[in-house]
């Protein structure tokens, strides 16, 4: 069967390497895709990043069976035609848990050492040594939501004897966090964080949960991180959060538009850190997603389909 | 009996709980070291932070018993008049474990996401996803000096999974490190290092220990950390190692010289990260600090000067 995948940078070794794994298939690696037309219709098994699905593609797909995601979020994906067209889709949560609770913890510590103003004295060659610094040693960190990346970025955060609050849908205990609320209390949690931090997918229901209301409720020394999706808070409403004061800091990788407009106040906001969508990439991010893939190309060839890692549910979006 | 501080950032709070715990002393509390001559005479302890204490002023210092040194490095104090007039020392080491050991965690990390490089794009609202970032996660990190710093970066490197290496002069084994060697070993340990982490103090030992030799043997990757003392290495062979490429990113808290010379040519070199001598300062330094005065005050009162904590071996100067 037609394997055919649309990830630019795999390298020649590792496309070597699958051909060698599963020599039964027939794999094509397209760099260019204008070419996807071209053979998705033969296509058994589509492995992407997921932007070049797209409804229209879909109807031409007669013979896809199995996408497989080499990212987290799923939300780009025509839900309802790859539910009609009865295609299952798989993705490669858990591989960026890394990366991102590096990022949350760098960040974090970043805003607390002070580094923008130390770069900028180094830029100036300014031995400045007035700065008062605090520590993010026995804080408390709110984590919304609890899976493998929320659960990683807590367990640093116990590294650092924080205090560690988890909200999820459901408010199960999870290791690493002290304790866990359904997102029904948020209310009632936001005022304990020091530190904020959404890891949340975009579905309907974290679709802009955040709203003034809530950032009203965050301490006003609070930094607030996202790096999970962008609509879960509008910008209008990040913007009134700092400029109103109502929080200490923004830490932002994703955007409810990306990339940010040009013309956003927060660009400018010394007390707001913003990065382009970047807290999930890592030198070791394509080695563990085909890790992923191969371990489900695996379970697809001897069709063990229910127990093939991270299925997506189609109804839920994640 | 009179206690002389020369602590000038001591609220009015913190003295009056001095006070209040000690009530049989008479605490002067200065804030204008002008002032010191006319009280050093009648003084029985001397709470400073170290640099006020010099050969002449101890000529005058007839009452003098114990120095409490509310800093780590003791190197500025006159050993040999100190000796001389049989004054106890004691320093605070011990609690600036915190702040620097979250320093060098946030500094290494701050190199490997390329928060430099993030900030001049924010400044330039400029959304660049083209960046590639490396992981902390499973490197292996060299700590000099195993100490209670030492020991405390290498749990925190522990936490990220990282290989732990200490180097001591006695090179016995000590927690959080997977292995320990002898400084008679430096020259097999340091091409395993990703991360080599200074935390040494200023002595006849560790003066000028790192040599042009040491940075050829490291990695050309490694980054190099010095947050102990800046008499660890020459600043010659500092920008030597780095103009060379010999290594990959110096980050230095402490110089040879300090402050910096302006026309340093480490100031605007991007593989230098370069901090004013600040990776212990932290909010909660003095409130800790006294509490190791408070509890030495304590001992002193009972008279059992064998129990005092961080009492400094006059010989080996820590």
């Amino acid at each position: 069967m037609t394997v055919l995948f649309t990830i630019s940078n795999i390298t020649e070794k590792q496309e070597t390497h699958l051909k060698a794994r599963f020599p039964n298939q027939n794999f094509v690696f397209l760099k260019d895709k204008k070419l996807i037309p071209q053979y998705i219709e033969e296509a058994e098994i589509f492995v992407t990043y997921g932007k070049d699905v797209t409804e229209e593609l879909l109807e031409q797909a007669k013979n896809l069976k199995w996408i497989q995601v080499l990212a987290a979020g799923v939300d780009p994906l025509p839900f309802d035609a790859i539910k009609k067209n009865n295609i299952l889709v798989t993705n490669v949560r858990g591989i960026h848990k890394i990366p991102m609770s590096e990022y949350a913890i760098s960040m974090i510590l970043s805003v607390y050492r002070k580094e923008r103003d130390l770069l900028l004295y180094q830029l100036d060659k300014h031995w400045n040594r007035t700065l008062s610094f605090g520590e993010v040693t026995g804080k408390t960190m709110i984590v919304l939501g609890t899976g493998s990346i929320g659960q990683e970025v807590a367990r640093l955060a116990k590294a650092f004897r924080m205090k560690t609050i988890g909200v999820s849908r459901s408010g199960r205990d999870k290791e690493h966090f002290d304790e866990v609320y359904s997102v029904t209390h948020l209310h009632s949690v936001l005022d304990k964080g020091d530190f904020i931090v959404s890891v949340l997918p975009s579905t309907k229901e974290t679709r802009y949960l955040l709203k003034d209301e809530h950032f009203d409720l965050m301490r006003d020394d609070a930094i607030f991180l996202n790096m999970g999706r962008g609509d879960l808070v509008k910008t209008e409403t990040l913007v009134r959060a700092v400029q109103e004061e109502k929080i200490g800091h923004l830490i932002l990788d994703v955007f409810e538009e990306e990339p940010l407009a040009a013309d956003s106040p927060l660009w400018k906001n010394e007390r707001v850190t913003i990065t382009p969508h970047i807290a999930a990439i890592s030198d070791r991010y394509l080695e563990r997603a085909l890790g992923i893939f191969k371990e489900n190309m695996n379970l697809y060839e001897d069709r063990q389909l229910e127990e093939m890692l991270n299925v997506i549910d189609l109804d839920r979006g994640y």
